[in-house]
């Protein structure tokens, strides 16, 4: 019998623990560690209609790339992600994340987003360490796309991430080396541009990060968190599909970007 | 329909927030706010009989003295507060404590362990405020008994406690003015010599308070954390009831004391 | 003649430091404080065009909302917002900027926003305190729209500001109720909820803010940083020039935002 | 002639500085670093009965496990510890204390520990480095006992140390794995049942450390501070008197526990 | 019998606790409350020879301005601060500091050093706050003496203070408005300048403050930590011999500036 | 064309970032890093006649010891080293410090302080690393001197510095071994004194420093901040000559102390 212990300890050998940012916190977030696990929802977030897809489907695990409680102690309807995590636990749900150290493991959410958009030669940008094997992880991916115009890439990046709408700004440049940081990583800027690259598609960009990277000639794309990060999470699902072939894995089919645009 | 929201706003008006220590939290643990309210279960504290007490007793809410979280962020049941939370929310019991508020508060915690030990002339040591109707509020008691020996009083103690063993340390003097603190409060002992007391009732008194108590020449006597705070349980079970006649309230019958002597 | 120590103290009287938020910093950037002023410029933010657009423009003085440098102490090029500072004090140009504070004072970058909107009997959201005059000030503002559709009120609100795009989520109600805070404001959701607002106006939301206002059925639209604050300053301008007649004034012709969608 | 400086130094060989927790204090509390040193007074701490037993005895260096003056920085009789200090240094008596480092050295208190419970195969439990030779070093310590009852494994450890009356709570399993932490060790509990253990004696245990470990399973055995901490003054008392054989080492007779039951 | 008890209150009458700056420690740093007080001997520190002095003398209370232990919790030899400590408990001599708070009193510190410098006018500058009586109290003082070349000056500086060397730097004007600050107060240079004061006298400045109070136009003089407080101890001498007829009170006579120049 | 990082990268190898304290600060404090360089001033500090002989020179790089902005972040006139930034800046002077890091290395300040004193045998006290040759670094040097006396010693330090006055204190001994640290060192007096010192020069020493020294027996020599620093000063404007042939050195004439004694 397959149980939530099994599966933290799976993903462990997917994106460790040692590899997330010193602020993130990640594993089980709710739940017990015994219970069996039959059936698996995956989704990029545990929002309100994930929580229900995980009931209506039967889950008894749900594993998002984001948390679900972040300062609180209490678990009350009182706030909105208190709320979430009465829904879970009062419908038999185990929640366990996976951020900032899926986002830097090899083959975790930046790979898989540079993969995504056709990058060559990928590689991590300011790596922070190396596995057991010796492979770099770190946060940023840096790889190369035959020279073309921006507003070509643009198109291209619309048509392979599915985004209905990007928010950019011209750095002034074609675009042959490109960061990438699925999520909002725009702080990180100056890496992009230390690492020599002229685009750099990460979300979540603030309005003065569009000026500070027009200014420093560097083509900032903001694809959408959702449309940067969500590829990782097919990716996950068949992983942890071929190593549990006795469990269910499904990915959410109601989770999707709420955002519109007018 | 009375909901915990209704048990909520009643409690504040007998022990207010701003009554309680800086570092201290209290208020709805779990549960839903408009949840309805027809059976509630009261304890010193929410241990894992008590949880389980309050399923049998069908109790759609438990209201203790402590606090079920308190550093973290996760409800899991890898830690033992972790499952008592989830094993609350799994049974739909609203949980709701109030703790240093209620220790505080006139007529609360502190004024009934007076009342309890027949201290006469009771009044607040070191005042933190006043309520709007003026009394004041603040930790520790100071009251009177008959003069008598350390001894007579430690048979007084046990009696009016129902403690079953009493951990002291002789200061040298009669009893006559005594302090009381419920709960942990030894290291508040220079607030109760300076108000001139000869003993201080209190609990988990550590090895060198003993020490300190004997060296500066007060009685200090452990009754035990559960003895000393229990009475206002039964209180607060009182004032609640009268309060909601429609609703079902229940003292602990499994809460008491596990620890033993040897 | 006008110095710079003369406008300091006239955009006191408008918009206190008292009024700024604890982490914020406002005031002389940048310059002499007794250096003559015969030309001002206005803008939302010092950005490279518009610290250019003020040397051509001959501006001994520039006033904008965001201030220049954030957590430096070093003017040098190593960093986008020192080489900006190096730029102005090179081409003798000072800087002042009103940031929290204008968004906070009666009748600042709020207010103008809700009038901007047609917002009728417009109030502070959970004011912070009040002015000399006993004017109520704070970051929120709350007003009344007559009942309209969620895509009808998108158009007007397209229209009154001039937004080429709005990104927002659909709360599920009609539009009535409206709560506006220009810039960054979507961490102060909640407190729209709490005043009762069915629709929050702001910019620079995040992917899961709108699903937690979703969640929460609020209609969160993000109209642009730019879009949301800019009215003020052309507000702001013209009280400058009415309160200096012999120093000209000019409002930013090159400042807009440089996001585009795709 | 010996000096206090010759017994600070030989003391860093037993308990090194590198070996304490890192809030701990230890060395030197009073007195002369050149002082000689003809007799020396060893008690678990410098209470005030300890420093008059100090001064008839003649001594002119008292050692003791916890230190005088924890967080003052005046030396006055306004405090208990203020007013002990100045007794010794009235009576030039100077002071030593070896705390965390000799709980944590090998061959230190929780070996000493152990080894009077008669406990085999004891190692350190998650150590915290090793010292020069290799050995580990750390808090806590496990060992084993024949499987026996827990009834009859309290009578043996009131035996063994002399305790006059145990608390104790019911973890619910007979008695063959146990860890043991001098003093108030009772929160690194979790570190006991990590390492498998089924009972753990230590002192100073609070009311809900006593419920979690019942809930947890765990036999939790409060044998008092002053019990499990003393037997290594007699050790030390040993080794310190074979290093210095023209010093007159004493243990004291007057220190005992002064918390009596009734 | 006076005691230490009652010379503490008195000074409270004098320098209130609530006047001193909040980093600052005043009041008793060693000895018994409750210690008959015969013999006081006054300094402006406790160093070695005045620790001495008060020995020969008889002295059971020492009164300084400076305290004696800083940062320590550990009073040993180890230390230049603890060996002093050591010295006066050993001796039996009580010590009482009055510090930031004679400094800021009416009356204080700097009042008096105003006053040897025959300033007229003297006011506080920046003022902390009043006493009772409505007095303000704050650090700096201001004052008059008719137009005069710095030269001039600092020859009536070194008459009246007794300083055998100034310490000086040319701020380019004649003295007329004086601000003083008796002990290391440069830091406050630039209070001096806003009350509008051509010429600062304190002490124990620093390089760097020489050369920013030329470039700012000021005089600033360092008269030396001694003698610019000094002058407040014999008038403590007085105020407390008058109130104290039974107290032999004794200005140290040991007690100087060990400075030399060559 | 040499430019001003070119100047960067070369101070970086006579005095590492690494080798400074953790508080301090060095390198670019305002400028353009790729403005080319021909004539660089050089000074132990930005003061304004520094700053104005830069101006005159035609400096387009000022090299100083300490730096120009400590806490701020605002360039204004406001502050008086705002003005001085101010006016390198809108004079097109870059400006560069090294100074932790050049009294720590290797033939830096300290070195140069200690060769200047003609002391021989001269060693890093308490060494905090060592560099990629293996040559210790760290603040305080120690050397030897033939056995003298302290009278004679000041004259010789005096004329070796050309100090126009010494502070000093007696400590009792003859001058052999000598620790020098140039600047505001007096608080590392007990690393002097551990290193077996009879004698310590450095400056700003303040009046309980000089009793402090002379409690503790050693001859504290207060030689002035510019004197014990300014040699390394014309040390490094021949190193830096040498390696960029091409451009101007310039040792500045105005810089000197601006402290006068009366």
């Amino acid at each position: 019998m397959t149980t939530v212990s099994d599966i933290l300890a799976f993903l462990q050998t997917l994106a460790p623990d040692y590899m997330k940012e010193d602020w993130d916190r990640t594993g089980l977030n709710c739940g017990h560690r015994d219970a069996p696990v039959k059936k698996i929802l995956l989704a990029l977030d545990p929002f309100d209609h994930v929580c229900q897809e995980a009931k209506a489907f039967g889950a008894d695990l749900l594993i998002t790339h984001h948390a679900l409680i972040w300062d609180a102690g209490f678990v009350t309807d009182e706030s909105i992600t208190g709320k979430r995590t009465l829904f879970l636990i009062e419908n038999g749900i185990a929640h366990i994340n996976a951020h900032t150290n899926l986002d830097c493991a090899p083959g975790g959410v930046n790979d898989i987003l540079a993969d995504t958009l056709s990058l060559t030669h990928v590689e991590v940008i300011e790596p922070k360490g190396t596995d057991p094997e010796g492979k770099p992880y770190g946060l940023l991916r840096r790889g190369y796309v035959k020279p073309t115009s921006l507003d070509e890439f643009l198109n291209q990046v619309k048509a392979k991430l599915g985004a209905p709408m990007l928010r950019f700004v011209r750095g002034g440049k074609p675009v042959h080396k490109v960061a990438v940081g699925g999520g909002a990583c725009a702080s990180e800027m100056q890496q992009a541009i230390n690492a020599g690259c002229d685009t750099f598609v990460t979300s979540d960009a603030k309005y003065n990060q569009f000026w500070d990277a027009k200014d420093m000639g560097l083509n900032l794309i903001d694809a959408g968190h959702f449309y940067t990060e969500n590829p990782a999470i097919s990716q996950l699902a068949s992983t942890i599909a071929q190593a549990f072939p006795n469990v269910t894995v499904k990915i959410s089919r109601s989770h999707r970007d709420c955002m519109e645009f007018a």
